[in-house]
């Protein structure tokens, strides 16, 4: 880290938390936590999302090409998150334990604590290291619930969360 | 778009509110106002902005390969997000009408309403379509005042602000 650097400078940019989940060629299921979502363009609308080299997550999107991204609520529980958040989809079937759809490109869509999804195909992703960035062209997305969007400060002061090693946000 | 696509449902992303300054080859300064930006690895840590290909601030970064990210807290102006969001820097001179300090990489480091600042070389970018998503190594940032974040949720609750034509979340 630079001597420059004052990581808490970092930690007031906001994020929202979130739910991206794929599937694997032959068609299994994953998802996991994710806070790094945003809109890069509204014609057409895209979104990247920053997942960790890592994770199955990235792995299925890879095989794919297709992910879903659920907006999670402020009702969400740290049971929900402790799943798809702290576990690993290679040793829990985490989608057995979660309501979901299956959407217009065969990306399980997670419905629990979910204000709204989106779903996408990807065109294009950036190798920066840990993490690949990937965008996708919005194909599909609905307002599904009620709530509001959890924001990732909110995560951290009212449900005393914390980043896994994995995330892009990771405070060591 | 697509019709399988309410478009509400990409409002409920999460973002915070930032001033993305750089400065030309010749040290020109600019800066203008961005909600895309976030962390995208923490080892090292890596930040991603989408800027707009139309912005002067777009050619600075290209030009000089740094940019700095000022953090917007709750007390900003709609009159300071008059100047650095919805006028160009091709018709006006904004850094002579705001506080800045001259950051190590040269960029102009905007300090009014700043949470904090964060300063990076760009290291990749990836071309998707009307913006380009820059990914910069941090090499400085500080925690600057007091204040929180501002997010773009109170943007537009509290200051009834709008996004411009040119903003990765315009609503057309």
């Amino acid at each position: 880290m630079s001597e420059g650097l004052d990581a808490k400078a970092l930690w007031s940019i906001s994020y929202g938390l979130y739910v991206v989940s794929s599937r694997s060629g032959e068609g299994r299921l994953n998802g996991q936590i994710a806070n790094s979502v945003f809109q890069v363009t509204s014609e057409p609308p895209q979104v990247a999302a920053a997942i960790n080299k890592g994770n199955l997550t990235h792995e299925y999107i890879e095989e794919s090409g297709v992910f879903a991204v659920s907006v999670l609520s402020q009702d969400v529980t740290m049971k929900f998150i402790g799943l798809f958040g702290f576990r690993s989809g290679r040793e829990v079937d985490k989608l057995s334990q979660a309501r979901y759809m299956p959407g217009a490109t065969g990306v399980p869509v997670v419905l629990d604590y979910s204000v709204s999804f989106i779903e996408a195909e990807v065109v294009g992703s950036l190798d920066v290291g840990t993490h690949t960035i990937f965008v996708g062209r919005v194909v599909a997305g609905r307002v599904i619930g009620g709530g509001r969007p959890l924001t990732y400060a909110e995560y951290h002061e009212l449900k005393k969360g914390k980043a896994p090693k994995a995330a892009p946000t990771y405070r060591g």
